[in-house]
């Protein structure tokens, strides 16, 4: 399976938001994501870089928020 | 291996823009894409959408781009 683990940069830190991510949808002023159990979580934001082969998903907050 | 392939889209179509992406690294006014076979590819615009399950990573314009 190709899902991927999804992060929130901070600084220089990386703070896990969801393992096993599928499916990332835009909504208003950040993303649904849904993960392969089915588990949905809002992430505030913008969708910062990805690094498919290491199962990376980066998020950064939305500038000003 | 858990590579994508890119997609802008624009109205209902989506264009393929790049096979078996590995890594979208942002850039001025868009994102960096770099393949399992090395290639590179700029592209203007922001990420819009992830289904990683299905391997597809979507683009789309920026507003007024």
């Amino acid at each position: 399976m190709c899902e991927a683990n999804a992060y929130m940069i901070d600084g220089n830190r990386e703070e896990l938001i969801m393992e096993a991510v599928d499916s990332v949808e835009p909504e208003e002023g950040g993303f649904r994501l849904v993960n392969l159990f089915g588990e949905q979580k809002f992430v505030r934001g913008t969708i910062h870089s990805l690094s498919l082969v290491d199962h990376k998903v980066y998020f950064k907050k939305a500038a000003g928020s």
